[in-house]
């Protein structure tokens, strides 16, 4: 039997570390803006968008999610059209589960999410790898999906821009080239483009995009989103025989209540800030040069091109093995100077993120690791 | 292209009715507690759920996630084992996609929500349904779930307990050993139960159960919860074969953020709450006979053991002919009463909930009705 005390502790949550400095892959996109947070306390009951809704979430014209929808998502993605997800994953298994079938084979670069293997598993689909190029680049080149399209009868191509460790960008282009030369459907997972950088899927000849909402739309979670092309509406979108209004893939509605209206609330800032990703690009190759003059090294494309980095740091696994707390003094150490955002524990190979964190923010971050080095030396 | 006068509206969302006497269906039940309200502020970042997460949602130990799905959460459902979802009809699909295959056949009650149609068309399996009575009860008789499985070999049985239009409660336990004596799982869907009246799966014989967290729980959306009995784990929650932590079915996790703050939050209240469902219960059928003392009729089971109720209010649709706003006088006129839920320009037959209003607030309902009658009479 559950303690009372034990209830009652769910109603006092807190998240201490809540303004300290975030370096979270998985976070740093999705810290809310002022607008998105007042959204909240407007909208935080339960199924509070759909107030005036007539049966499809994708049709409420107040709040606007009918705009947001059909014309604003569309523009930002450049697709032709759009829906709403729970997530990245959500979409592509919707993508996955409408245009192939069971015993299909899917290709996929190398370097993809373990959501999309997933998301391929439950679909019953076998999923055909483009290798990477290994330590320490681990780049996949685009001309490996042209290989695997030889090589295999593929259903759909996955391509993961960024991958979400080493945060390489595959030339997306050209992979959607040679999508449209063999005539297999392209998909872009865009859980850490969509929102932080410019990307728009007409540029690269995909047919899909998924972009995710508590990831890098400055949005609560969970929320997402999906755009096509117009020729996929009635196989992605495709509605109920006995219930003509809903759509069946994603079992008639999905993000009715507060994640959506953070999700629009944050929209207009994050199509600003897309405008700004070569700051961003400069700020996180800047924070790599600091980082190696410090003796580690950056793993992935270099010059990079994105915010998302790994970094192996064997001075750091050394100590770990001479101190009492073994690898948890760095998560320790780091905390200790307003930094959030390490896995606690690890200290052989770091992944983190420059996207939330100001130049002068990051300096905090290279003077901390410098600090526990001589500290530990 | 989006007018930059459209994005920034986007910023400033209201829902101006939100402290009105709320009497609409999907939403009695999942206004905030306070000290949900207050964790939307705490956890409102994407992924703020997963601060140490550490591969594994529902194994988080802060906040103490862990502790909630796999103790709280089955003492409350009466289950073996329990976790999360986005929604009621999420949980809905996981068991369908699990349990059967294409072609199957699952029995349902004829009251079903759309969702479990729609669910079932997204995994290529039949539903049988069990009719009901027909006007004015539309009860299911419990019998014809026996006389359906004579009929066809069925892989799944699933009962909406109780359906979210008429508010009845089909006899759940005679329907658990009409599915025990001829071996086929049974799934209950507890939309519009669990978190508002006493429900336990195993008090059933129910194989399954899924809950609301933005319907019935007092939470933010999305979010939901599945019970199961033991033996179903190694089909619905099966791990995927290359990362070996993950669960299939559920792409490796669902509710990332807010929304399972909120769950939580409120679930000491829920626990308490459901306590008093025989307060609900008689509050209900009190204010059903009030109704019917203007001269509408309720339709669904009686006396009605549940706060969803429909009244047929043919003098509502009289009126509706005769005035400039058709049927949207009455969603006006309610709204300048400081009621909301109805939906507006249904005036024939009305679906309204109970479950937030007091009795008092509910006599204010009652007697604007009866104001409203008067004044086009």
């Amino acid at each position: 039997m559950t303690r009372q005390a034990d209830l009652e502790k769910l109603t006092g949550l807190t998240r201490p570390h809540r303004d300290m400095i975030n370096i979270m892959p998985l976070q740093t996109g999705s810290i809310l803006t002022d607008a998105a947070r007042r959204m909240l306390l407007e909208f935080g009951d339960g199924y509070s968008i759909c107030d005036f809704c007539q049966g499809r979430l994708v049709d409420i014209a107040n709040p606007p999610v009918r705009q947001f929808v059909t014309e604003m998502l569309p523009e930002f993605l450049g697709s032709d059209i759009a829906t709403l997800t729970y997530g990245a994953r959500d979409g592509v298994f919707m993508v996955i589960h409408s245009v192939t079938k069971p015993g299909d084979v899917v290709v996929v670069d190398g370097n993809r999410h373990y959501s999309t293997a997933v998301a391929a598993e439950r679909a019953g689909v076998e999923l055909a790898p483009v290798p990477n190029s290994g330590y320490p680049e681990y780049k996949v080149d685009p001309e490996g999906f042209a290989q695997a399209l030889r090589d295999r009868k593929a259903a759909l191509l996955i391509l993961t821009y960024p991958d979400g460790r080493f945060g390489n960008l595959v030339d997306a282009a050209r992979v959607g080239e040679i999508a449209g030369t063999e005539g297999v459907p392209l998909l872009l997972n865009g859980a850490y483009a969509v929102g932080r950088m410019p990307v728009r899927m007409n540029d690269f000849g995909a047919d899909f995009i998924v972009g995710s909402g508590h990831k890098s739309m400055a949005s609560a979670g969970p929320s997402g989103v999906l755009g096509m092309k117009q020729k996929w509406q009635e196989v992605v979108l495709r509605r109920s025989a006995l219930h003509k209004t809903k759509e069946i893939e994603c079992l008639g509605c999905t993000v009715r209540g507060v994640t959506l209206a953070t999700l629009m609330a944050s929209f207009p800032t994050v199509v600003e800030r897309v405008t700004h990703w070569d700051e961003q690009v400069a700020k996180a190759q800047w924070f790599s040069s600091a980082m190696e003059e410090l003796g580690f090294t950056q793993l992935g494309e270099k010059p990079h091109r994105h915010d998302i980095m790994v970094f192996e740091t064997p001075a750091l696994f050394d100590i770990s093995q001479r101190v009492r707390e073994r690898g948890f003094y760095l998560y320790k150490e780091m905390e200790s100077r307003g930094i959030w955002g390490l896995k606690p524990g690890q200290t052989k190979a770091l992944e983190l993120s420059t996207f939330a964190a100001s130049r002068e923010e990051l300096g905090q971050v290279v003077d901390a690791f410098k600090a526990i080095l001589e500290k530990y030396r």
